[in-house]
């Protein structure tokens, strides 16, 4: 990492500032806290952003997470650490902060880096832990992209198999930190974040990494029309293994750079595992199957997600639009098809008929059909 | 494929004779048996070789099986196709076969290859739907590699997530075919497997292929132990994703020839996770676990799996004594705990904790610590 300003300390130490306090960014806060308090190299005090709300009995959030040492709204009954110190006021929480870790919802990255942009140190290094970000016609719009050109900054992330409530509960783990070309940053990032029960490696591959944050999500629709048709372990395996193999082809055609290794990693295959075992992308799926598609995804989210909105069916979509865009769509069946039976103009049962798209036996020839 | 020699007949014609009439043996030949009928570079008559049986009515179970063209013991209500001929002979049942597909439980293959010296042709192509060969100190013994040493002949494997019952009722799956050399003798086989609800993928890795098949038991014995402990299913895909990490790392020390790629196939990644999923394995170290180890394998599967023997236990033995002979119980710390829990040397929650194996953070470095 290049050597740091830290003013008229010896050695310089590194800051820490999180950006997000949510259910993730708290559990990523009481990680990081554990660690700046035993290595030497960090400074103690770990600054988390948050976005400031009323709680009901009219205690300010920052407030009654600095008296209890807890998110009392989203992460109740988990201390953060003595070292965590809520601040509402974003300038100048980053201020002071060499090591930057961005952990909000993804829609809201684009307005905090236009108000971070000249606030920020010139030596700071930044990591993303945000999922899901959107993926346009000529191509995904990474976040670490964004924070990447708007601020100036390196950005590496950080994605894997990562239930928010399990890990905060230190119930084992694994996350891959993917990174470009500094392997030393990586290893900071690596040491920042892992405990016993939280295993993280480094990966030479941001986009591989970030995109399988994303692409998981279309398998897990897929994953869940098998669970809504009750077709069994069997089936559900072929589908997630060959939707593993589509999001590894689309990352390699759209990053040339993207490795097949980072597909084994927790961002790959675990990531993958988890979200099509439990997770609402699955759930909704699932109950859109068992109604033989007769209920759209909106009314099943209405009622089962209480306002919140699956990611994978939008993400579908926008994959489509880029196979589309591409003149692909024939080599990524899979992708294609959960898009088509999302909108309707397939059954679910069309999850394993790929007739449409490949005439025979879509399957064979593995993945030597990609680059 | 070699020309092949057909006698009197034109074009030549390749001729299969499926050794074992199994559950899994069954399905084969109902699949093989479609296909035949269909491609005219097969004779239509599929022989399978049954270990003949008296059945409670007094019927040998090659007469009913040839009367109702069920295998009313061991797939009953599937008819396998009106041009499957069960014989209770083994040599004839080969004799004028080009094709053989051995599908027997993998005890019984060193006797069969013993009784088949000098009777096949020899012309003939052997693949082996054999999982579970046996591991012994100085490596695995592989079954393809028993066949091809006694017969003499080539063989290949075809191995994937493939539960006999599900695929007998048409519900999708792939399966994966590993082939040495020759690439027309495994487009071959993937023909010959083939159908609409079976995808089948040729992979030049014979020995990857084969290790899929034995070792995703070791792997799901761990997955079962945090079933037991009702740690979720963040921390199961983890120990999914270091259980693939260390498959794939060891078959790839015993046989440098193996691919990383071959893991991300049916035999490997989709394999593992309908294993780990269902299956008796899982089954049994849940229950295992649940137990607190306080009641042992042998019990727990004699009353469970009404005289059926664990794979997984007997492998995680075989592998230990691999790894230790060779040095190389440190790099495989998942293998070594399931075998160590398996024993009672360790508790079953020691499969999150591999302080003994490496100081650390033992997963960190991931998967760059293999060859």
């Amino acid at each position: 990492m290049a050597p740091v300003n830290n003013n008229d300390e010896h050695p310089p130490k590194f800051k820490v500032t999180i950006v997000g306090s949510g259910n993730w960014g708290s559990v990523a806060s009481k990680l990081i806290a554990s660690n700046t308090l035993k290595l030497s190299s960090f400074h103690d005090e770990v600054k988390m952003w948050v976005f400031e709300e009323m709680l009901p009995g009219g205690e300010k959030l920052t407030d009654a997470i600095n008296r209890t040492n807890e998110n009392v709204k989203y992460l109740p009954g988990i201390k953060l650490g003595h070292n965590v110190v809520a601040d509402p006021d974003l300038e100048n929480a980053v201020r002071d902060a060499n090591m930057l870790v961005f952990v909000t919802p993804h829609q809201f990255m684009e307005g905090i880096c236009k108000r971070l942009v000249g606030k920020i140190r010139s030596d700071a290094q930044a990591i993303s832990l945000i999922k899901g970000m959107e993926v346009k016609k000529e191509g995904p719009c990474m976040i670490s992209t964004l924070i990447s050109q708007q601020l100036g900054v390196n950005c590496c992330v950080l994605m894997g198999a990562n239930i928010a409530n399990e890990i905060a509960v230190e119930k084992f783990s694994e996350a891959t930190v993917g990174y470009r070309g500094n392997r030393d940053i990586a290893e900071k990032w690596v040491q920042l974040f892992s405990t016993p029960y939280f295993a993280v490696s480094a990966c030479q591959d941001v986009e591989g990494v970030e995109l399988c944050g994303t692409l998981k999500n279309v398998v897990a629709i897929a994953a869940g029309f098998v669970d809504g048709l009750d077709m069994g372990n069997n089936t559900k395996a072929a589908i997630m293994r060959i939707g593993l193999r589509e999001m590894k082809g689309l990352s390699k055609l759209l990053f040339s750079s993207v490795k097949d290794s980072t597909f084994f990693e927790s961002c790959g295959v675990a990531d993958l595992i988890t979200t099509c075992l439990g997770g609402r992308n699955r759930r909704c799926a699932e109950a859109f199957a068992k109604n033989g598609g007769k209920r759209s995804f909106d009314d099943l989210e209405a009622e089962m997600l209480q306002g919140q909105k699956l990611q994978g069916v939008s993400t579908a979509k926008e994959v489509y639009e880029v196979l589309k865009h591409k003149g692909w769509l024939e080599m990524f069946p899979l992708f294609t098809t959960v898009h088509e039976i999302c909108t309707g103009r397939l059954p679910p049962t069309a999850i394993v008929e790929y007739s449409e798209h490949a005439p025979k036996y879509p399957m064979t020839g593995g993945p030597t059909s990609f680059p």
